[in-house]
């Protein structure tokens, strides 16, 4: 027995030893650090396809990228992480079944620039959801049930740049996120394709500028089938928008309860889309924009006479102004023709052609307008300062007629003394002065009638 | 029977108008569109989780995001896209089984800027890689098998600003990549931690500037301790850098094979990291650096005094140049003392303190060492020109000593000869000018000889 004790003791020893080490090597390790679901690579940390029902406790505070795609989370919390993360900036929680978000869920994580949400079971953006993240710039929220999308749900988002809200059953075109000077001054990509939208703010739409309508993605949805539509998106096609030349086939509308693509609406007899030129008469002052696919490019206008438009001439009447855009102080007949602008930007160059039609008359002939517009004021005001007059200069038997009463010579009188503009010395009036103050009192009310109604005055 | 065949009529109508309309819808759908097994959200394209053995077919040319995640990919060959995808910024290809990637893979997505291959069973990454890649901003291979990065693998990469490398089976620094005025000039991230790193080149380390340091990650690696490495991590430890502050618990060393954590080095007897102040001397032109953790920092400047150095004034001996270091031109004892630099920065500001130290001498004082060289020189040479007069003045018993043989006059008038440097009009000696040459060769060698040998010379 004395040999199985020893060996015995041996394996003790060598167990307690073991141990020892383990535990001298976990002891370093710091409590909060990455979480047992996740592979983590300094500040990334991935817990990707974890089947999570949530998300995991104490999140190391100088994680950058969190990525909980494809697990099982179905609420977000406001208190989904205890600590504030103040340097994450990238969020993918895309393939969960999220079918709520607290209202305060994105306040621990201030500095999130990208925020993927796609593949969930979202219904609703709630008001002020996103307010909290103000340096958010991609949102992804597509392949959800969105129905509505709040007014508010994006404001103060402020550095918004790309907003994915693809297939979802949004039947509402959210305008107040496109609308110049509105809530999303950095937005250039706005998917709203495979919605159900019916009904596109077509004139507003046709007014965004160049690099808002290039990101506007609509293919998909079942719009009214109708000449404005097709001129829209004619337009947009003839200005090579990528959001109409990426999806040209996809362009759908609805007519009859069948669905048209919308470049193929022969029965509705529309009218080719056409360019039109710029009209403008002798001694107009004109700017023209240079409409570019992307913001911030450098500009040159080049005249028809293929000379350069410089920035600032004193002398000059066509000058580029800050923004790019060409400003005619006076135009001229001969400034008519086709004007170049020539856009470079650090992805692609563009060049657009604008066309100037100059009439060959002032815009004082249409002075004759306003002159009408004017006279016929003028006579409006006459007329009415004729019909009071008119109103107190009657004879008495106009009020006489209603109450069958004689007419006094008090009232004579007032209507005498208030045109003869010198004070009423007659002892008579001057005594029954509080009279004749309600008699006019009342008549007041009788020639505002008088105006306004329509039975005919008898004189 | 009638009636039966008139349902079976009507079925067979109903069921072509149904065909008929089915067919009217999916026409219009256009053929490169979005690939079976994704969910396409405008320019997005998510494929992820569908068991692909391979990258989908004919993918979309407008493509910007690809999501190629969890799936069965197991190689990325040269024609993975028959289509060039210059809008694709973003291709996610993380847990897969990769081992292979052709070297030009990358070539038909020249604009990518954020390529995820981690996660997969990479092994090697082979020179000029991601070569093609101009425009390559984040770059994840965490979590593979790679066990050499060679040196050429991120030539041209020049935009590369984060590149994570945890989880591999790493054993050489990359010093190439951090080095300054290197390859990555941008790189502000490099995440080497969970490798098989031994020893790190601790005198380069040092030398880098602290933002690259800050994003430099080392932490879960068998490093060797000693005392230079604790000295390298307190450094970084006293400047709050993220990669020593965020995993203080996981810096691990390896000493007789076992882990310990550096900062807990006391068996190593290593002394205490002190932050060492700058030293000058009396009228030393002197440019020390404020040495942020973050790169375009707004920096100021304050004197011991508690003044503003200002950027450029004629008189004053202290500026602060363009790239924001505090600049000396002529230190005095007064300008002794501990200057602090305060750096504004987009996430955060930052506190730097220096010390300086002036002695009160000028450095010409440490002129005698090199005085003393000089001097050590020029008697070096004066020396071993007294040498050869020696050898062209001593009388010829000097070789007359080993030969034992008489001496000649011949010897004797061309050493005087070589002295009175007037012509030699003896025709004796003109006559015999052949053999003196000779004598003159026969004696260099030994002149040589008798001054590096220890020998006494006997005169």
């Amino acid at each position: 027995m004395q040999p199985q004790r020893d060996l015995q003791g041996l394996w003790l020893l060598l167990l307690s030893l073991f141990l020892l080490l383990f535990e001298e090597a976990r002891a370093g390790r710091p409590l909060v650090s990455c979480p047992a679901a996740c592979l983590c690579a300094s500040n990334i940390l991935s817990c990707s396809k974890q089947q999570l029902p949530n998300v995991p406790h104490s999140l190391p505070s100088y994680t950058a990228l969190l990525d909980l795609s494809h697990n099982n989370l179905s609420r977000l919390r406001a208190e989904w992480t205890p600590t504030r993360l103040t340097h994450l900036h990238s969020l993918l929680l895309s393939h969960n079944q999220l079918n709520f978000i607290s209202s305060e869920a994105f306040s621990p994580v201030p500095n999130l620039r990208y925020l993927d949400l796609s593949s969930n079971q979202l219904r609703t953006l709630d008001e002020f959801l996103f307010s909290e993240l103000q340096a958010l710039e991609v949102l992804l929220l597509y392949n959800n049930h969105i129905m509505a999308v709040d007014r508010c749900a994006f404001d103060d988002v402020v550095q918004l740049q790309k907003l994915y809200l693809s297939q979802n059953q949004i039947s509402r075109f959210p305008l107040e996120l496109v609308k110049e000077g509105a809530k999303l001054p950095k937005l250039t990509l706005l998917d709203l394709s495979s919605n159900k939208l019916k009904n596109l703010p077509l004139p507003d739409l046709q007014k965004l500028p160049a690099w808002i309508k290039n990101g506007l993605y609509l293919h998909n949805n079942p719009l009214h089938c109708d000449c404005e539509l097709y001129q829209l998106f004619s337009h947009w096609q003839y200005r090579q928008l990528s959001s109409v030349m990426d999806f040209q086939e996809d362009l759908y509308c609805m007519s009859s309860k069948k669905l048209h693509n919308v470049f193929s609406l022969s029965f509705l007899n529309c009218s080719e889309y056409k360019e039109r030129a710029w009209e403008a008469h002798l001694g107009d002052t004109l700017t023209i924009k240079c409409d570019t696919k992307q913001q911030g490019m450098t500009k040159v206008w080049v005249t028809p006479s293929n000379e350069r438009v410089l920035d600032e001439v004193a002398n000059s009447t066509v000058t580029v102004s800050k923004d790019g855009s060409l400003h005619f102080r006076r135009v001229q007949v001969e400034d008519g023709g086709v004007y170049t602008c020539y856009a470079m930007g650090e992805a692609f160059n563009e060049t657009l052609s604008v066309e100037l039609k100059v009439y060959n008359f002032t815009l004082h002939g249409h002075h004759d307008t306003l002159n009408t517009a004017y006279t016929t004021l003028v006579g409006c005001i006459l007329s009415v300062v004729l019909v009071l007059i008119y109103l107190y200069l009657t004879p008495c038997r106009c009020w006489c007629r209603g109450v069958e009463k004689p007419s006094s010579h008090q009232g004579d009188s007032l209507s005498s003394s208030m045109l003869s503009t010198t004070p009423n010395h007659d002892p008579m009036a001057g005594g029954d002065k509080d009279d004749g103050k309600g008699q006019r009192r009342m008549s007041d009310p009788e020639s505002v009638s008088s105006v306004f109604s329509d039975t005919p005055i008898v004189v």
